[in-house]
């Protein structure tokens, strides 16, 4: 198994409006994206992996110069890895509204030639999809073998299915939800409210003002990070873990409201500050508010069986048992929804200990299904030089 | 079942230094307390509940000319009610380093005339449960019939059972655990980091600043609120509700990042500003410390069992399936302990939708095992007085 290497991001601008479902619209815009394997000549074998709420184009490989630049998906993307770039054409988009180079709240907003800040558009799941889909347009790929995605990432290869359901063959939906419960949203607000309320906020144009609101970004990291672990996982990794030392009487406590004593405490502030030092304020609101929004089954008075009629794909729905931010539970409703369509679906509950997270990470089980999955996929793209299939599906 | 009416906290000072578990003293202390029902002769129909987070002395009954100023376990106690006052002495004592009366981080510090603030000496539930008992010896009571508390309050009671094995005959402790996991303590080191990172905290002595650090505090409050209630009470409660209106596609959404669009979010919003107005951030700090600290296993290198080889009261144990806070598993690790020491305990695992906050509702269920709870230790206490009980054992 080999890494992909160096890989380098490309960018293409769009001049089109993006009319987005808001009713306003991103007048120009410009979107950054990697791309990894050749797109074959009869152009069926391109994936689109889709990111969730802090990654980026940056799907697999290294970039040169830069040590541990590893994609975030770079342990399932890359040459004999499940998702093989020596069969497939694997296309990373950064999203509009995101803060990794794809027109987003820090870029120049045309209409008043300072940073958009808060007044960037609010963007939706069916949003980023017709973005992406301009830019298949654009590389010429009429129709995906598949798209990709985990929890966020999942909720857009959901809208592939319903927004351009001749676009894609497959839709491999993991970790996620057909809509937030209102206890997802409720995490989402409190993040939301920690960071609109850090007076480095200045309405969403601390920019102007030379700041960041770190403190805000700090304690919603720290509460998203609660929610990715499992109760077990934290328990196994820190359980009552102190910092000077075991857990048992053997080390005094400090006796400290503010200075840490637990080792879990230690873990959360770390990932606090990593994600203030790189991540944009206003990115997080938009981000949290396009998982809040996200509702398929809405337009069909809460019917998602109703909602997923017009879909067209194979579907591969995959959740983790110990996931309890998109519970199984959650992945089943997706899959009633698509059997009682009498859609080709296919459901993995894996056993992982790793809660929302799991989907980032190489449990074997995971990695082996989606092996098979891709491998499945990499024959049928095979077939299709000879017998195409789909062909007579409007594009 | 009556009301008791108008109640009046009264209060009591003691002059003597109180020892900590953590090395310091509180030099000398103001305990406010309500009691209610009538101390018999032989003064052993004496009940102390313990109070949790952000409740008081203030259990039952109304302060006269405030409406609506009813006591957080109102529908516990007081005449005919499961905790009869008409037959038991009730106690409610508010802890020190709370923010209602008792001595606390708003009082002044003896030791430099301004208020405590910050320097409020880090207080656990052992002291806690200290402080308790010197009121009892202020008020005569050498033996309680029993200690009743939910959740913090709950841990008290098992304190109790520890600390002064002889001075109670059963311990009641609902929606409880015998330690923090690493996720609970997750969650009070966010809220923790969300009030001491506000720039308003000025390190805990904002009182000299003349301000309050409430957006902290709103954020505490909101994560708080998230881990009291169930996810299924959520979803029954609110939902995917839009504030303008209906859940589906008759009610546009406003397509804002800062402005309510859910009602879980005005109903957060909600508690969290009710809370800032009342509560005092360094008391919040202290009390979710006393939380992280209890855990009576860990003198004895993590042995549950062995720590609760010194109990000698009987046991009443109670959970609720949906309270993923306090999960029946973790009381089940209790009344495991109390098993294997052959300490007599009951256990209920109450199916009540309600998650942690049921132990403060009136679920039929759970009252009624209080009340025959609370029968038996009546009639248990009116047989005393022809045979008494427990005499024998040194107080």
């Amino acid at each position: 198994m080999n890494s992909l290497g160096h890989v380098t991001p490309q960018s293409r601008h769009f001049n089109e409006p993006l009319p987005l479902q808001s009713g306003a619209q991103l007048r120009d815009y410009t979107l950054v994206y990697e791309t990894y394997g050749t797109l074959n000549a009869d152009k069926t074998n391109a994936v689109l992996v889709c990111h969730a709420l802090n990654a980026s184009h940056h799907v697999a490989g290294t970039y040169a110069g830069q040590e541990r630049s590893e994609g975030w998906w770079d342990n399932l993307v890359g040459p004999g890895k499940p998702l093989d770039t020596n069969r497939f054409f694997v296309i990373g988009v950064n999203n509009p509204g995101s803060c990794f180079g794809s027109t987003g709240p820090t870029h120049t907003n045309p209409a008043t030639g300072r940073p958009y800040g808060a007044d960037f558009p609010v963007v939706t799941v069916e949003d980023w999809v017709d973005a992406q889909a301009r830019l298949l347009d654009a590389l010429g790929v009429t129709q995906l073998a598949a798209v990709l995605g985990g929890s966020l990432g999942g909720m857009q290869a959901l809208g592939w299915s319903l927004r351009h359901p001749n676009r894609l063959r497959h839709c491999i939906a993991i970790a996620t939800a057909p809509n937030l419960s209102a206890q997802n949203i409720a995490f989402n607000e409190v993040a939301r409210r920690a960071i609109v309320t850090d007076p480095d906020f200045h309405g969403g144009h601390y920019t102007a003002h030379g700041v960041v609101p770190k403190r805000g970004l700090r304690v919603a990291r720290m509460i998203g990070h609660i929610t990715y672990l499992s109760d077990d996982v934290m328990a196994s990794k820190f359980g009552r873990l102190t910092r000077n030392g075991g857990g048992d009487a053997s080390s005094r406590f400090a006796y400290s409201t503010q200075d840490i004593e637990f080792e879990i405490e230690s873990y959360l502030r770390y990932q606090g500050d990593k994600f203030s030092d790189y991540f944009d304020a206003n990115t997080y609101l938009l981000i949290t508010r396009a998982l809040d929004y996200f509702d398929p089954a809405r337009e069909h008075g809460g019917d998602l069986a109703a909602a997923f009629a017009k879909a067209r794909c194979r579907f591969q729905l995959v959740s983790f048992t110990t996931d309890w931010r998109f519970s199984p539970a959650r992945s089943r409703e997706i899959v009633k929804a698509l059997v009682d369509n009498r859609h080709a679906v296919s459901y993995a509950e894996i056993e992982a200990p790793h809660g929302h997270d799991a989907f980032l990470l190489d449990d074997a089980r995971y990695h082996a299904l989606l092996r098979a999955c891709f491998d499945n996929i990499a024959k049928e793209t095979e077939a299709m030089k000879s017998a195409p299939i789909f062909t007579g599906l409007a594009v």
